[in-house]
């Protein structure tokens, strides 16, 4: 099968003003019809450096998608430099001006004399239509490779894509041997990448096809298994039993599937159980009730959220006593069980969750420090409550106990879904 | 000058699983201090293709920044493949062996195995502190040329510019002929790109130095100016004249500068009034309390937020009548403004911000539309309600919803500041 490299073009993602959705989008599309991207470049809109980027991808690949730098203006020399690597030259199309013309006509003014560039076309391309834009896309054969030239315009260049570039490729590269790439990622919460590759080390090693990959997150981390095969059937074939081993090794820590949120997994087993909830909420200011509620349908299981930031808001809004709150401070165990059970008395509902805890950066005191977190649940006939020693910024603290809070609650649904 | 190639390394990346923000990132900081980054490129996690990447590096620019690739898993081979190019051997580093061990001994488990290859680094590299992770940075120099290697994690990854890497380049390479770059967003709440561009259209068109971008988020529009002159200081100054005449026709509607956000821009006017606030929510499920206190010292304005998101709930924790909810809906100015009211009487504080609405996909109601937003403020003398017809999904009404809300206050504290 071939091999591609992409060439994105434009100073300003070398200025990081944007970012380079284009090869990505591209990436994508040619993994699912099992085509191999192996490299990938940017650079700017100077000839020279375009050129030898264009001459070390034809080195490398049989396949070149390059994006951006076919405009009117001055700053676009993609066709430019492609022609000197091709040892070939730009010469007006007719038709393609034409067309450009009406473009123009179409939206009631005269085309710019600037356009014109864009009928430039070396002898021997083919030309890509654009339906959404002036600048043509370009195919061109060399020594038995093709370099595709697109537009950076994302919506003009993915529609090249769709409809010209992946079928051509599909119908000139494609052999019975041609095969798809499937993904599938695991999210794991709980654990650590290298925990995770600890457990799990063997299996990585023996399997090539699927092949695996960890990726850490702020706050997860994810297996990727990708397997190559001749359709997604025997992909997911290929996925299935790998899938049960590093499950059984792993359990409960993995939460999700593939884009699956942790609110997006809790909301399923709080609708499944019929459970509701109410939320009692200090450091994290409203996240996790605004996690919890993100989820349509929230309604039938979340009934009410309390921000208690300050001491007297814990007294007057969640019956924490305030004798705990001067014995043990609004941080501590006794004061995250007390907001649990009282979230739930007052809203009426079946389990009650509650956080305290230290965001930072100021309110550290003795023996509290930043990152102390309380985490309680209480339901009918009981609760739990757990310490947690966080790090990070603010930000990162209240994310953390906001997917800790989510966690504890999870696993208190698969126990009670597996108990009935 | 000297120049930069940044090269990505990860399979996912040419997959299309991940979008490249490191690169993005790295770019933007060596624009502001007049680095310029020339090429940019993509690899995957493969040995001898990361080996030719590196060693095309060396060949066309003098300062080499690689991402990713540092992890403690058997895909993780970056460093094996650099000390090929620079014709060097991977040593074990005791003390950096020391400061994983401690990391995972703090996090109270013991060190897998497979984490003693980050400690192994070529000898003569100077090595970069990672505070946020195990994988530290190193930088080597290479016949007068330097390769820095980074780990893919981007906050790691962040840090490591921001405290080391910009800070060398700047003492090493910096020339009295360098020019630097300087970007300034104003950020625009509350207008449409269209209507920005047609207010300023004719300073777009007649400054070429600054330049000027419009960039469209969900909630915002960004008007970028960018200057480029010998320094900070003189870009800055090319930039006022034109920041000034562009405020002069949007007025308030300039909500923030740069990486400002709403909610720090908020706090920072509740700040300084020192008035304190309470919030009442009810489709928004907690954001907007999550976004109040994101801001370190919320404590000092943020004092209860009630998440009343059912019937009852407005009832008994809000003291809104039932009266109101049965003759208007829960979704009524009538039921916001009892709302608004009835938090800022119970919190006892200055200020009281309410908001009711559906964010879908379910709870339309005749007359009642998904998007329909009813968004009260209320205060000692007087309050406010405003009806807003909202568009999207459930997350971005939700979203829209809470910076309208923000928005509704950041105007009301401006106007309160001006009075005075």
């Amino acid at each position: 099968m071939a091999s591609v490299e992409i060439v994105s073009i434009g100073t300003e993602l070398l200025l990081g003003q944007i970012l380079d959705t284009n090869s990505t989008y591209i990436s994508q599309k040619l993994a699912e019809i099992g085509v191999d991207v192996f490299f990938k470049s940017s650079v700017g809109d100077n000839e020279t450096r375009i050129e030898n980027c264009i001459r070390q991808a034809f080195e490398r690949a049989d396949i070149i998608i390059v994006t951006g730098g076919l405009g009117p203006t001055v700053d676009d020399v993609t066709k430019n430099a492609v022609v000197k690597v091709l040892g070939k030259r730009l010469f007006l199309n007719e038709k393609i001006l034409e067309k450009i013309k009406n473009n123009f006509k179409h939206r009631g003014v005269s085309m710019p004399e600037s356009n014109v560039s864009q009928a430039m076309i070396p002898h021997g391309a083919i030309i890509i239509d654009n339906e959404l834009g002036t600048a043509p896309g370009l195919l061109i054969n060399h020594n038995s490779k093709i370099i595709i030239l697109l537009p950076g315009v994302p919506r003009e260049m993915k529609a090249m894509i769709e409809n010209n570039v992946l079928p051509y490729i599909k119908k000139h590269y494609h052999s019975d041997k041609s095969e798809i790439i499937k993904s599938k990622v695991l999210k794991v919460f709980g654990m650590g990448e290298s925990m995770v590759d600890a457990k799990i080390l063997d299996i990585f090693k023996s399997s090539s096809n699927p092949s695996i990959a960890l990726l850490a997150d702020t706050t997860e981390v994810k297996i990727r298994l990708t397997a190559k095969a001749k359709d997604e059937i025997f992909a997911l074939k290929l996925i299935a039993p790998l899938e049960k081993d590093i499950r059984n090794r792993l359990r409960d820590s993995i939460f999700a599937v593939d884009d699956e949120t942790m609110e997006y997994v809790v909301a399923k087993l709080l609708l499944q159980s019929k459970l509701t909830i109410s939320v009692a909420e200090s450091h994290t200011g409203g996240f996790i009730s605004h996690k919890l509620t993100n989820i349509p349908d929230s309604s039938k299981y979340f009934k009410r959220g309390i921000i208690a930031y300050s001491d007297e808001s814990k007294v007057e809004l969640l019956k924490v006593s305030p004798e705990a709150i001067r014995l043990f401070g609004a941080v501590s165990k006794q004061v995250a069980d007390a907001m649990a059970d009282g979230v739930r008395r007052i809203a009426n509902t079946d389990i009650g969750l509650a956080v305290t805890g230290i965001a930072g950066p100021s309110g550290e005191r003795e023996g509290k420090p930043v990152g102390l977190v309380y985490i309680a649940m209480a339901w009918k006939d009981s609760s739990i409550c757990d310490e947690y020693k966080l790090k990070g910024d603010r930000i990162l603290i209240k994310e953390q106990t906001a997917q800790l809070a989510l966690d504890v609650l999870r696993r208190y649904l698969l126990k009670m879904q597996n108990v009935k």
